[in-house]
């Protein structure tokens, strides 16, 4: 149950749209669980993971694609990304890569791990006290929004 | 002289705007040559590329910036980024990585190949012949724009 070793297994449950500033919120939520943690992210990241989820793919690499290109070639293994922290309204992640018998962590935003870790199909963790405390019910007006965005 | 082999290493010598589509245009420039070959790129990486050439940086890494703490990560070599065609409108580029005896050539688009390089020092390089096909001279009001943007 310490900060640094309790993790909850997410998955991306949708967006939702920051009313005042207009910025995308992409919305974490545990497997079996309710609720959800929103992050805020910026546009191009939150383009970047609506289209890993819907299983399209550019003619193109994006950036992230880029970075799943160069993980592949250097046959790296992308383990997990862990968002594990909050500070100064700023939420802090890390993605874990693993190269034969090295171990290598990597701070990134979350919505960099996020996108990543879709398009190598590694797990995403959220540090259980962090959720706890970011933790919000989703209300159906919500849901609303996030089917547009 | 043959299409594979030759290559001129170029700068970025700044950005213009199109004027009908509003899309940032990258200009990158042989060392020594007047002339600048224009590459079309999307508003986030042109952000990326513009904060890189200014020499600051956020507080958290952009996605480039994570690539390159990737790369460190795992003590790889960014030897350079390589733009090497033109295909349906489209410039197709390349990264070349080294870690140890280990060569890797990673397929991207410009943007990135440029955005990385940026950030890793490393060198980049324009085809001599898709560059003599694509070259144009800089006019003094695309100069203006260019400082505008």
């Amino acid at each position: 149950m310490d900060g640094e070793g309790a993790m909850l297994r997410v998955t991306v449950r949708g967006f939702a749209l920051d009313e005042v500033s207009k910025s995308p919120i992409v919305l974490l939520q545990p497997v079996g669980r309710e609720e959800v943690m929103p992050i805020w992210i910026g546009p191009s990241e939150a383009s970047s993971i609506a289209l890993s989820l819907s299983g399209e793919q550019y003619d193109r690499p994006l950036t992230h694609d880029l970075l799943r290109l160069v993980l592949d070639g250097l046959a790296v293994q992308h383990q997990r990304t862990e968002i594990v922290r909050l500070e100064n309204n700023t939420f802090f992640a890390r993605v874990l890569l693993r190269q034969r018998n090295d171990y290598v962590s990597v701070d990134c935003r979350p919505s960099d791990g996020i996108a990543v870790a879709l398009r190598t199909r590694a797990e995403i963790f959220v540090d259980k006290e962090l959720f706890e405390a970011q933790k919000q019910i989703i209300r159906p007006r919500e849901e609303g929004e996030l089917e547009e965005s």
